[in-house]
């Protein structure tokens, strides 16, 4: 059960662009090993009507601290979130896990308004 | 209240040719905690008649050193500005600001003249 | 004989999305001098209903320790194999190589569902 | 109350030869807000009779994960504990946290035996 | 008139350890030509009884921002305020200033207790 | 006025292929502070009959040192210069100037044969 | 005249994919001067039948060690070796030449069988 | 048991000089988990009569390949036998491990001439 | 004849502080060819008294631009006109010279007060 | 049997000051294979009353390129034919040789006048 994320309005709504976020302090628990995961999420989107209040952002991230989700999942999870909180025209979550035993994990996923 | 932007006349108007410039000492004030932000500001441009004339470009930037703004809003304010002053063929304005609470963001805007 | 691939299911198969392993801890032998060759194994692909579990990978990478194959078969073996037990619905499979006598070699093959 | 510390003997405790392990995904809680921090803890130590078994180390630097302390603080504790596991004949500490609002720390203590 | 350096009390204080901090949002004013300078501070220092809050580090450091001050005499001031805050056994500050007209400053002031 | 630039024949002009060329000495003087510039030139072009001598390149670079003129336009003219004695099939001309008082420029212009 | 370059059949020629090759050190003699000249070479092609043989691409680059040609000439001849030799679907040869007398260049020329 | 060192004739053994030799492909296997450990040793000496024949050394570095050992023994194994070989007047062997579970070693032993 | 170096006054004169200076734009003429050669200054110095003046550095670097002279002697001879101004307790000039025909030059040269 | 190294007078020849060259494109012939050797001669002295020419020494070092020589021997004949040639009050020559089946090399030897 994630922290809610926030959101404010977008003052230019009128024209396309692009927001980039990088949160480097990303942790979670292996749900095989129960040991703790670490790496990178970048978050790009174009925003509607509304933006991610980053710091209810910080705090979302926070929330993966104690939870067991793979790599795979948990990119597609944050995607599915912020496309709930945000309703964004576009939007790339991407996960960059840090190398575990010589192999390191990079999930990429897409969301697009029809 | 920012400061004006002034320009010179281009000698080579004829030719669609490309201006980039990279501010990297750009610095406002956070809307909500009242404490500084940092950044750089990135302008890509297709000039027309006029290019944007450098020590007024500077002076632009430093009027922001006491303003309150959002990142999302600085940056398509200074779009906003570039294109009222130069009126390009094509412009965009990226801002890339420092990490704050293991958090960084860039903003990226575009216009194209119709 | 190449250790098997395991692979475990996707939870969000109907999203078309990305996942890049990159395995840096590549060893083979050279079929010509019977001396041990290094590189990094990239792999790039979108999965359809399953996806591969990273410890099995690092088990099947381990396997071709005392094999004696070339750097342009070995990508392409590695491309098929993962074909064969992931069923992707794209894949791209790079082998980068370590210099030998001042040349150094990447192979980079492709597989695409039809 | 941290992990146990374990160690296994030193083959070559006759020669004074130094080891250095850099644990780069620590995190504890910053005592003041409640909120992660972030860093990388490099050990540096002689050995005498006993060397840090890794896995142990992984698990003593894991449960910080939710316990409150500064900085300089929990360097020269996990300086304490592993004088008291390893009793080595000079062990360094450095811990080096991530940036907080522009600002960096790095804490570093040292122990040699007399 | 800076902002007050506050301290809180080193738990460590009967081993001399050694601290490192990095400014990297520094900026104040040019006495010459009234224009903005940037650049980071570095400060090193072994702790007596006291550690410097970074909290009120941080809001020190942003009280030059409208200060008219050569980066000469701006590192030797910082080391004086933390010197009188703190007590340190020693301390070395370090003003690493951003490239004007092709020139670039870095200036290191020491002081050691006798 | 600037040295000229010499050629000599292309052996293989049956085959559209690039030529990259950086000068990272360029050096000119500011028009409206008639202090000095420097900047690197990136010559980029398919040629047809004729190859640039870099020779000559270099002198004509060096006819630069004394001479007032702005990113802007000294950018275009290396590009009208190229043309004119090489006659090529594309070319592009990138200047890329040293940081003023915080600020970057890069100019870029391209010539197509019709 | 070259040192023959051999080739071994592909065992994957059902498929078109990539092989990339680096050869670092290239040397040959400046026709203008008598002096040696330096650069890296840059292979990539789409094999068919054959795949060129490493040990003798390292002879045959070896072999321009006394040989007098221009940059722009030895880069497109490499590329009509390397055609005849290997008879690939598709191929580009880029030669990077060190710096002479602050001037650097590099020449791209490929090939696309019809 | 480990391929033997060569060693040739030291010419200028008259003088006191230095040798570095840097070994990127190392690899053993973990005697606790069965599997393979990747790393870099670098060696550095002091020859006295006898230089290291590098081709012997490429073979002895090989020879761990399939060997059980700890990183921190392996390395001054390898102290003990480059000393027994070419009997210099000083020796450094350092060992540097790849990352395991976000945790990095590196092992330095010294040999000195009495 | 070089542009006059210019200084003022060391408020804290009563330390020994060092100052660091990067003047990365230097240009003068080889004497042998008469072409411009290129490289960075670096000045390191303990001011006394008098404090090197910025702009005053930058025209007196821009005076060596028409002048012929050698790498080793201007490194010399700029040590000496500092040390003439600026009466350093120590002093030393740093020049990194730019490439020419595969060879880079580093001259260093100190001062110290007796 | 190698090209003369000339030298020009040492105008500073009052003060002890040092000058580092590096010549990148260094290239002789392994005496076992026959096989071209690349590498990096790095050369450090302290003149006494005279200077290497730099021609002169481009010239010296292209003629290694056909001969047949060790690594560890040719770093010590450079150091013995500067010294001669110059007559230095110290000298350092550094060879760093490139990668040969993951091994690199570098070989350091020192000249101190009596």
């Amino acid at each position: 059960m994630s922290s809610e994320l926030e959101t404010f309005p977008n003052q230019y709504s009128g024209r396309e662009y692009e927001i980039d976020i990088e949160c480097s302090e990303f942790t979670a628990v292996c749900p095989k090993t129960g040991q703790p995961d670490f790496g990178t999420i970048h978050i790009h989107y174009v925003p509607d009507q509304k933006i991610i209040e980053l710091k209810s952002l910080k705090l979302y991230m926070f929330s993966y601290r104690d939870e067991g989700i793979f790599h795979e999942h948990v990119t597609n999870r944050i995607l599915d979130d912020i496309v709930a909180a945000v309703d964004p025209i576009r939007c790339e979550v991407r996960g960059d896990f840090n190398l575990r035993g010589g192999i390191k994990t990079v999930v990429r996923a897409n969301y697009e308004r029809k």
